[in-house]
């Protein structure tokens, strides 16, 4: 498994994201890497980030397959390309649909485990399924389509 | 419009969650209300909300959704029985899928409004759908179906 993360190739001035931003003091900072053809993401939820005592809350777990899969997104862009993330110009992802199945509840106190695969890369659209599981049980099954970052939205340089 | 919100009548116990729980001092603390057939809910983003800069992240979006809907779950299972909110036994309900179209960029900077919508009631399901709104215009869409909280999953009193 390579030890830099998707994010830590992401440009300074998309490097803000509050669920994957690296320079987001008050984020989460998933960090995603690739092991094998699959991505893999690690979480450890504050107690904070509570349902109902004891379980996690699901808008964490959106925000983790959702920013996972955006990254995956990105990575599969450059290895589609041939090219090393990090080169420019910077492939960068945004969320066009985003799926959240809740198979069972989420333990609190234990870490997350996201996977992505990578299901299709047409064009500008990436989709990316996902998986987060605790303890080898998997507790939410995602979907995400990705599209391209539209120009309009990069911040000006 | 009712000035109590739905998570004022949520039992201590059940009011903890990261999105929703006014007892959450980390939290979101997401109020929804009836107006008239509709729920609405208004949320002011953290500058710290942010995806790329100027815009407010996925997660944020979804975890509204999500919080808002099972809310609005709850206020039309008691009026569908004709109960007030907060008598017992306690109507409380997770979601079991949430899917969330990104429509446009949500701009960071200006309160968003979160509407929803009670499609269908049927046993222990509620089918939610709604929209969060910036300026008058929509951003996200969403659907979640919530179900009544499993008896396992209720904290012990």
């Amino acid at each position: 498994m390579n030890t830099q993360a998707f994010q830590d190739f992401y440009p300074d001035d998309l490097s803000h994201c509050y669920g994957c931003g690296r320079l987001n003091e008050y984020g989460l900072r998933i960090r995603s890497r690739w092991d094998g053809e699959e991505t893999v993401a690690t979480f450890m939820p504050q107690p904070y980030h509570t349902a109902i005592p004891g379980y996690v809350y699901g808008g964490l777990i959106a925000s983790l397959i959702d920013c996972h899969a955006t990254g995956t997104a990105a990575a599969a862009a450059y290895r589609a390309a041939g090219r090393d993330m990090g080169t420019e110009p910077a492939f960068r992802y945004v969320t066009a649909s985003l799926r959240v199945d809740f198979v069972r509840p989420t333990p609190l106190g234990v870490p997350l485990e996201v996977r992505g695969r990578v299901d299709a890369i047409t064009g500008r659209k990436v989709v990316v399924s996902a998986t987060v599981s605790a303890g080898g049980q998997v507790c939410a099954r995602g979907e995400v389509v990705a599209v391209q970052m539209p120009e309009q939205m990069m911040p000006r340089r």
